[in-house]
């Protein structure tokens, strides 16, 4: 009796199912920063919520988690190895860093574009009026990793978050990264699912036809969706650890 | 002593000198946030401390503080009223709204610009390369509420945040903006003052002979900052209440 009062006490034990143990998981979160001069930034309404609670949920699963995040305003997940980075270049760096991984879920809201020539001085009002913003592209992180050919993770899986047309433009994406799942969702300022605590999600898979399979879920917390991925995840894994 | 003991629980009695008393105060914090589209924006690292820290001691001091703020990770200073802006063009807004004012601070970093056109959608990556951004001039807070004819309040108080030479631009804005004050601090990346606890600010004013005179601090934390500068008010403001 004292033995079972002191094990609930310390917590679930380790023999407990852990169908992730020894699995190597990497996972990005948030949005990123990309620097305009030494003051401004363009960013993006990201909260990362989703890809920390991914990262719990990875880790409560018995995985080794390494969470490559920018900047949120959450509490780093305990157990987890996490990276707190700002730009889109500096998420790749560290992404390719934490390689090899056998399964890689990019949450994180990258910024598509980046400013071609961030000032070293804070940009001034001038009389010549507005100075110029020339963006460039930033490197595709999913787009990437997906298309390695040495470190590839067996199983990656991407996130497209859209405000219109939202399937079409998931299976597009889907079709162009090369990733092997995709989950799509609805980030219209009327969905609260930026910033917020739910989030309605579509996994897009393929066929063993190389057909796009579409499966729609009800409103979920963002920590069910979480346990939906996890559990898909344990289901499509059923080898050896890498 | 059970009085006494009673006192010293229920904290400083209603009695001790609140020098601001009946007074108005009205300040500006944090960043702006610009939209680009539903999920991007254009920002800046401005945490918000110094401004919610002159809102809290402008509150001890007995003023009746009205406390306009960007999005900021900061609790509500206690007893101070807050209204949650994101734009440059929502803060002034909501300034105008706080109008009649004794007391004026702008603390926060305004955008310079916004975009011109925000998408109503997110903007894709297309075949076509990078969509453009065109940024346009937002309102100058400091110089719209500084040149107000009928409820310009008496004393208009300037932050300039710099980069580089702090002392010429901060003199610069301040003969530009028509504001009583202005407080110049250097905010480049090595200083750790935008996000950070500490500042080092100069106090610009006019002597009578209207020069620009300037003062400087040494490093203080933001609620240092506050003090002194609350200090320098009640100095300043020696008639009745508004």
């Amino acid at each position: 009796a004292i033995a079972a009062a002191a094990a609930r006490m310390l917590g679930p034990p380790q023999t407990q199912a852990q169908p992730l143990k020894g699995r190597r998981v990497l996972i990005t979160a948030g949005p990123t920063r990309e620097a305009i001069d030494p003051v401004r930034y363009i960013a993006n309404r990201s909260s990362g919520k989703q890809g920390f609670a991914i990262a719990a949920a990875a880790q409560a699963a018995g995985a080794e988690v390494t969470l490559i995040s920018g900047p949120v305003d959450l509490d780093d997940p305990p157990g987890v190895t996490v990276a707190h980075v700002e730009s889109a270049r500096q998420m790749l760096a560290a992404v390719e860093a934490a390689l090899p991984s056998d399964i890689a879920i990019f949450t994180a809201a990258v910024a598509d574009w980046r400013v071609a020539h961030a000032g070293a001085q804070k940009l001034k009002k001038t009389e010549a009026g507005v100075p110029p913003l020339q963006l460039i592209e930033n490197p595709d992180i999913l787009a990437t990793i997906s298309n390695l050919r040495d470190e590839r993770p067996p199983l990656v899986i991407g996130f497209a978050a859209e405000t219109e047309h939202l399937i079409g433009n998931a299976k597009a994406k889907f079709a162009r990264k090369g990733c092997d799942w995709m989950i799509a969702n609805d980030v219209s300022p009327g969905t609260g699912v930026m910033g917020g605590d739910r989030n309605t999600v579509h996994l897009l898979t393929r066929g063993e036809d190389g057909e796009i399979r579409t499966e729609s879920f009800p409103v979920m917390t963002k920590e069910e969706v979480a346990a939906m991925l996890i559990e898909r995840i344990i289901s499509a894994l059923p080898g050896p650890a890498a």
